[in-house]
């Protein structure tokens, strides 16, 4: 790297769910290709590979100590795990410090909750996957239902693919509208969902109930603080 | 596993492009979830972390070996080490030998090469990224603009994001429309690209011709064999 680089540091966690870190890591190596201004690497606690919510295991780039003052970090989500990673008290604190330095804070799907745990949402529009939006409000957010919101240098994404649109989105604030298409064109990304868009008047919200219980349940156990904490608003 | 479980195998490789892998994969876990009749598996040639082409680092979950009869394979692409690995015959060797059981052979971008080098293609319809389409014609395929192709057994996608949509597609055909209207809740799949889908009307041939030539160059380096196979027909 140069000195003058500016670092995308994508923040990694036993447990999130794989799509909310590589859509965007995707996006934003497409800019690192396409500018050299820009750099992404992902940091976790240290270098040995850790578990996805799917089968495939995954290995940072970087140390947290490696990259302590990154341009921008972005917080991938995930289910009971990300919960449970509300009480990693080194993830949390890295994202604080991170955070002080960095131009640009941003989250896709249930990481938002953990951008609120490090005390960076407070008094701040943000958005999460749908499922969860209401946890927002234990961290002195706001819960807007946008794909995703943008609160000066916060910027929280809705659920997993989500990230894909916020990270095009990045790219544009930040290079421009004819790199975007060009990493746009690059990722091929012209949804067609078989089904269609999305009929949120239908939304299986009683459906998903027992599923959210059982996250809520199976991330927050032997934290009753933050079972305190998460569910006295809603 | 039980015995009557269908396995999906993803196949990696050194270089593989990650979204083309982990949207796919995202999408079919949430299928393996949903209906324990499916089972989801990311094979390598052995279990050591692979690089894909951002800084992210990749673990399979099983080798070759251990899955050498899987239900469905989906093969991921890249630029030019998916290139490079048209001459890797462990990995041909594995997509031959799996396909002639498995009842689904799929890909993601120029994953479909390895399938045409595999013998996979010949006289069948098929896609790839949109910038190397023509080169499907060296396999006996017939090149088709879609986001993605089927023909029999045989399902290619188009660049990249396009695995989200093959995939889904997967879900609705193997498990009906609900449950694939569910797993696109689950991962908030309601595309919002910010500028909009891509205009292919003024796609940027000519702009993106210096990097076809780039990885052409680099992907089929010390293989004259593949030069005059991929390039004779276009």
């Amino acid at each position: 790297m140069t000195e003058k680089q500016k670092t995308f540091a994508f923040v990694v966690y036993p447990g999130l769910t794989a799509l909310d870190l590589v859509g965007p890591l995707q996006v934003l190596s497409g800019l690192a290709e396409a500018d050299p201004a820009f750099r992404v690497v992902v940091v976790g606690e240290t270098l040995d590979p850790i578990d996805t919510d799917s089968p495939l295991r995954i290995a940072p780039s970087h140390t947290f100590d490696a990259v302590p003052d990154p341009y921008a970090i972005l917080v991938p989500g995930g289910a009971a795990l990300t919960l449970q990673a509300l009480a990693n008290r080194t993830l949390i604190g890295y994202l604080a410090r991170a955070a002080e330095s960095a131009e640009l804070v941003t989250s896709v799907c249930t990481g938002s909750l953990l951008l609120g745990e490090a005390g960076l949402l407070n008094g701040r529009e943000a958005t999460t996957h749908w499922m969860f939006r209401d946890l927002l409000r234990a961290f002195g957010a706001t819960p807007v239902a946008k794909r995703w919101v943008e609160d000066g240098p916060v910027i929280t994404a809705a659920g997993v693919s989500a990230g894909i649109d916020l990270a095009l989105h990045l790219v544009e604030r930040l290079a421009g509208a004819e790199t975007a298409r060009a990493v746009q064109f690059g990722i091929e990304y012209d949804p067609q969902p078989p089904l269609g868009p999305l009929d949120w008047a239908n939304a299986p919200h009683e459906a998903m109930a027992p599923l959210r219980e059982h996250i809520l349940r199976d991330g927050l156990a032997g934290h009753p603080e933050l079972v305190a904490k998460l569910l006295a608003r809603t």
